[in-house]
């Protein structure tokens, strides 16, 4: 069987970063916690829990020593309890989220009136949304959503890290018959859509695909409906052991790619496990 | 006959208010011009000749007395010429294209790449540029020339005052996928496209349009042109005069519009005109 492994499969620069943060904090810190899960890979946050990071829900439940802030970003509030409490930061916000958190406050100070196009109920769009200290935000899903905003005299439109540039165009489209003055920043990681296009190139070529990653991570599952699409004989798994040697009769060609919180080990498990069907 | 008359018909609000200036300024100064036609109605600029207001082309020509800046506006350059040679300016430049020039200004000198969405050698894009002191800025037609635009890492777009606002859109759209921040104001005066609409509607009604307005106007002409497509007994005349008879046999509404630099007593006696023959 041939194998066509993404170069885009898993990682992108964000969670690597906030993965190595994290390893490197639990050999430093002996009492560290991470605020939510670090990233969408049980596997990665077992491994973490194993050398002594517990993952807590509420930052209320932490009285002391270190904690980590996961790629997504938290809330100021949450920020505002963790000094207050003296606790040590370990700040894994991935940079892009950073920038978009920046942007929108930098807008909100300067007078302008928010569109953050994002989803609504996302930590990372409730992190952004709160930087601003009650500055007036709207969250709109697409320009469907932008056509009900109000006419204000200057918007400012930013984008939740993984939205697609199609979307930020048309609601800022939208954005233009609302106001006399428009400021985008164009927030978005394209690391994303390049996973997404070569998924699809790929998932054209292979008589099956591969998908993996978390099954509570949004964007391996939109990134398995993508192959789906195009190759219904599509498999989205957390780990090799779930590769079934059934899928493979009369397949001549596999394709693999993984979502952007699969850590590198998996992947190569999976490749391996594959490797070893074929012989 | 049935006359349907515009609401829109003629003088825009820059056109007005820099004819009323011209006018108190020819009774003021003894010795006065103006740099260029002050607007484009052929007749309001021969009125005004009467009263001693000279055209002259060029500012070299220009060495004592007042000096009417058309609504357009001028350039820097011809700006600083006139400040050198002390003459008395009367500035009749429409406050829509004053605002164009400052955003374009503003944009420059807070370090964007400006892209102004008109035509390269009309005077009031020529005025738009200059003021800019040499910062960088493309004009584009439409969004077809907007992709040939390089990327630049701050992109702030204005417009023409007279620009379709879908025009501007589409540019804006391009630019989008061009730079990491764009700013945008919108710089058209909506004027142009309610006149539009409004002769739209009329054209639809009526057995035969009239529009009036200067031959070398080229709002009055696309105004022509937009109600010929729907109606294609539609004249452009500059006076009443030109009206001949014979075009109205078997015609039992007519509408009438004029384009923003046609006097509102040219219309009057269109309508007088039509009015005559209708008994």
């Amino acid at each position: 069987m041939k194998i066509i492994l993404a170069d885009s499969a898993g990682f992108c620069f964000g969670v690597k970063r906030a993965t190595n943060l994290a390893f490197d904090a639990a050999d430093e810190y002996p009492n560290i916690c991470s605020l939510g899960p670090i990233i969408h890979s049980p596997q990665v946050v077992k491994t973490l829990e194993e050398k002594g990071v517990r993952v807590i829900r509420k930052v209320e439940d932490i009285d002391r020593g270190a904690v980590i802030i996961r790629s997504h970003g938290i809330t100021a509030e949450e920020l505002d309890i963790i000094h207050e409490r003296n606790l040590k930061i370990v700040d894994a916000t991935c940079p892009f989220v950073k920038k978009a958190q920046d942007y929108a406050t930098k807008l909100c100070n300067e007078g302008y009136s928010v569109v953050l196009v994002g989803e609504k109920d996302h930590p990372e769009v409730q992190g952004i949304i709160s930087y601003t200290r009650g500055g007036e935000v709207f969250v709109v899903a697409d320009c469907k959503e932008a056509q009900r905003l109000p006419s204000r005299p200057k918007l400012g439109v930013v984008a939740q890290t993984t939205q697609s540039f199609k979307n930020l165009q048309q609601v800022s489209d939208v954005c233009l018959g609302k106001s006399k003055e428009v400021r985008i920043f164009n927030t978005i990681c394209d690391a994303t859509s390049v996973r997404q296009n070569e998924a699809r190139k790929i998932a054209r070529e292979a008589d099956l695909m591969l998908v993996v990653g978390g099954f509570n991570s949004a964007n391996t599952t939109r990134l398995a409906q993508i192959c789906q699409e195009i190759q219904p004989k599509t498999f989205h798994v957390e780990t090799a052991e779930q590769i079934k040697e059934a899928w493979f009769s009369g397949v001549e060609s596999v394709g693999i790619t993984a979502g952007a919180s699969t850590p590198r080990w998996i992947i190569d498990q999976v490749v391996e496990r594959v490797s070893a069907m074929s012989k």
